[in-house]
This record gives C-alpha cells, structure tokens and sequence, in this order.
C-alpha cells in the first residue's frame, strides 16, 4: 500500500481561474490510467494555497468520486489551526480519502509553533481519523523537522505512517529517519518531482510523490529498483533526468499542466494568479525535452 | 474618516477552541465605548490564520451586524489568490465593511509574487469592490514592499487609499511613502501594538491600527497628537509604553485577550492551537504593568 508512485494531480481552472471540472476528471483518468499506485490530491503543485475552502471540498469530492476507488487517494489537508486542520482530514476521510498529508503548522513569513506545539498539531490530527497520515517535509513550510522530532512523532502517534521529504539533502534525512524510526515508519517517501528519486531510493524510500507529468516513468523507475533492477531504474530514471530537472528547476508547478495542455488532457494550462505563466521560451523548452522523449502525457488524449 | 485609532478585534474562541460570539460581541461593545474611530477585523492579531472560510464569514457578520453602524468596520481579506482576495473582499463589502484590509499575495516560508502580480492582484480586488482598500505592510507576508512599488500602487489604484506600515524602519517608510504618493494617499497608519507611535505621527501618520488593548489610551495619544498637543501625546504615550512594550515584545497576540479575560469582558484567553499559551510569570507581567496603569480593559465590565 505504500510504494510505488503517487503523483500530484494538479487542479485545473479556466483561463478566468474558475475550477474546470471536465478536465479535472480527465486529470484523474491519465493519471491512473498511467499506472498511478495513488494520487495526492490538493497538494502545493496542486496551488492548495490560491483555494478557498468550499473549492477544497468541491475539487475533493469530485475527484475521489471519480477515481471511485480504482487508486487510493490522499487529500493534503494542510492548515496553521489544528482544530481546522483535523475538521479538514475528518471531512477527507469522510468523501474516501485513505490518507491525509500535511505539513507541520506554518503561515506567513513569521508564524510558527515550537515542538511541543507540532506534535499536539499532529495528535489533534490523528485524534481525529483512522486513516493514516503522511507528513510532508518541505521548505514551503519555513518549518525545520529535524529527524529526532519526526521519529518521535511516527513512533508516538499510531496514524503516522508515512513521510514525505523533499527538503535538501533529502536521502540523507531519509536515511537517518528509517534507522531512528525503524518498522513505525511503513512509507518513507521521495517528492520534489522526483529530482532526488534515485539517490532516496538507494537511501530507503519505498515511493515518491512526484508531479503528474511523468507518472507512467517514475513508476516504473521506483518499481523495478523494488524489483532488484537497480541499472534498469537507474538508465530509465538518467533518460528523462533532463525533463524532470527542467521541470523542478525552471518551471515548478506550471509543467505538468503545461504538457497536459499540449497533449490534449485539459483546457488551460493557466495557474490562478497572482503565480505568473510560463515564458513562452521557457514553455518551449519544456516541450521540446518532453517531446524528445514521448511520455504518455503527450499521447494518452490522442 | 482616516484619522485616529482602529484597534484590531482579537477573535475570541472557548477554551476548547470553538468560537465564543458571546464575548465576541462585548469585545465589540469594549472597543466602540472605549472611542474607537473604527474597528479592524479578522487580522493577523486576530488569529485570522487559525480560521476556516466560513468561520471567517461568521464573524465579520457578527461583528458587522453587532457594530451596527456605531462606526465602521474594516475586515481583513487576505489570501494568494486574487481571485480569493477579491472574493472575500466583495464579500466584505456585502456584510457591510467600509473597508478593507490585504497584505500582499504570499504563502508559507516560499511563494510570493513578481511585482507585475502584485499590481494585478490589488488591481483585481479594486475592480471587485467600491469602498476602499488599506495596504498591510507587515512581515507575516514576508514580501518587501518597497516605497516605490507602494506608491505607484496608491496613485495608480483609485481604491486604495490607505497603507499601514508595521515593518523595521516603519517611521522612515511612511515618510518616504508621504512624499512620493502625495494626496492620493488619504491614510498613512501606523500599526504593530502602537509601538513605533510617536516616531510614526511624526513621520505623518494620522492614525493607527494597534491591538484591542488600550485603544482608549492610543486614540487619545492620535487625537492629542494631531490637535497639535505634541508633548501632551508624548507624555500619555510614555506613561502607557512598558505596556505597549511588554505586549509586544513579550507577549504579541496573547496580551489584548489576557486582559480582556482579566477584566471580565471575554470568557477565555486562550489562542487556537498550535499558537502557545503565556507563560503564567509572562502574563503576570502584563497584568502588574495594566494594573498600576487602570487603563478601561481592565475596568469596562466591571
């Protein structure tokens, strides 16, 4: 239940920014039909922070609905309250989340709790559901979870089961943290878009959280290093290394979006404003890497 | 209309979080009696990163409806979205608000917006609403506004017409800022607790949006202050600044609420989680420097 690749599905808008449920369900559709093991939904890549609440719970039932249970979903339900934070998980788990992501409590440039604040943040949250939580370790959050707190939470909180960790020098952190949270820790998982997915691997990863550009690849990437093919990941993963690093490095959360546009899956490439679009030149190379190398997220519209 | 002192509501929840509106209305019914010339809601002092979206519609109409027109009311509609930030601030208007307050478009620790976005992002919101907009420059938004950018904002958007500064150097900013945006700014306000007051007026400010707790004493300063009483503000305002310094430095958004409890006026002082409680030496702090002062917090229920 905890391996393999689950990708971000990001939220679709019109160019006016209103949602677009059509192409919202078709996101869902390429996604699982390209091999997801789950789909994130409402994370950063999908510009949680540009929603107003009711569009949470709008964007979560129709996509849970959706995937009717074909892959399991998990709903980020992220927030600074942690009594709005556990509502939100208690509502996900309502609507057939089988996980929760969040990351610990942050808002602005200044606002953060002190430890003992994070971890009754997260025993709120775990009070509050029976699904499994995953926390998620990145710099969005201007929260530094050092490995002692992070063992200290899956080891005391039954529901934490799983941590994402997309911060710098996530292997090694990834590394630390299996050995400090030994068996607690059933899914120590790679993000980030995969820009680090070979290295967490080796480190002890069982998955990762990628964007929804590439999800066909990356799964294959993680599951034959599962397998024991290390080389063949390795290869696979050196082929659309390229890709992946001109997503994470020039483009952030406008690429998946961006090849979804170009390979017919949705309507509007736009992110909600104020977050600028692509250059065109920018754009342009993206496609070009993406086209060199065919991944279904050009063809599976077609 | 844009001259005096506009203390900040703090929200008031039970002990187990719940909002209390029973103490949110005598909050109200505080701050009218002690000459506020307008109310500030749903601000950062305001906890208003702990609140869910409807949560946030639940009390502007309370507080809105509770006012009653006494004086007016400004609601704070921040979000990263202008699309969101134009939405509540339509909202706003709707339940009555006079004005409204935005800081600039961010989110967590990372993602912010180019200066072309934040031009649109306000522009966005001027186009939705007809009353006026007050800029919030403070460091929770971890965006730095300069006073060029600030000043082509002012004179190029009709509706906004305020800015409150509440960053370092705040006196020097608003004088710069006075300079180069001339009569289209109608209101340059201090902000923080009050505490760069004095340096402020002089700088030009004609009013401020301190905390809830001692707007009797801080509209008295303002109003001494711009009747061309300098040393009889100065020498108000020095009497009440161990106070004003203790809140603060020691205390932030914990202090009005202490007080407020310690007077009678609110069932309960505590903040949502994961925000700390004060310590109880931190908190007898506050009350012995109130007390030797009586200001009306301390004595308006009694």
């Amino acid at each position: 239940m905890y391996s393999g690749v689950f990708p971000i599905a990001p939220t679709t808008f019109d160019e006016d920014g209103a949602l677009d449920l059509a192409s919202q369900a078709r996101v869902v559709d390429f996604l699982v039909d390209a091999g997801a093991d789950g789909l994130c939904i409402l994370a950063n890549y999908s510009e949680q922070f540009a929603l107003a609440d009711d569009e949470r719970d709008t964007l979560a039932q129709a996509m849970i609905d959706h995937v009717a249970g074909r892959v399991p979903v998990i709903v980020t339900t992220s927030h600074y309250s942690a009594r709005v934070a556990a509502a939100r998980s208690r509502r996900a788990q309502e609507l057939g989340a089988r996980m929760v992501m969040l990351m610990p409590p942050y808002h602005g440039a200044t606002i953060r709790a002190n430890e003992e604040g994070i971890v009754a943040f997260f025993r709120a949250v775990a009070d509050a559901i029976a699904i499994p939580i995953v926390i998620q370790d990145a710099p969005v959050s201007g929260v530094a979870l050092p490995t002692a707190l992070l063992a200290r939470l899956i080891t005391e909180i039954d529901g934490i089961r799983l941590v994402k960790v997309e911060v710098p020098s996530a292997a090694a952190k990834l590394r630390e943290l299996i050995a400090r949270a030994g068996p607690a820790l059933e899914g120590p998982f790679d993000g980030e878009e995969g820009i680090t997915l070979l290295a967490d691997l080796d480190a002890g990863a069982t998955g990762t959280m990628p964007s929804g550009m590439i999800p066909d690849v990356l799964g294959r990437v993680v599951w034959l290093y599962l397998d024991g093919q290390r080389d063949e990941a390795t290869a696979l993963y050196a082929r659309y290394l390229p890709l992946i690093n001109y997503e994470n490095r020039q483009c952030g959360l406008l690429a998946t979006k961006a090849l979804m546009k170009e390979g017919g899956i949705i309507i509007s490439e736009a992110a909600r404003a104020p977050t600028p679009a692509l250059h065109r030149a920018t754009r342009a190379g993206l496609v070009a890497l993406a086209r060199q190398r065919d991944p279904l997220v050009l063809r599976w519209a077609r």
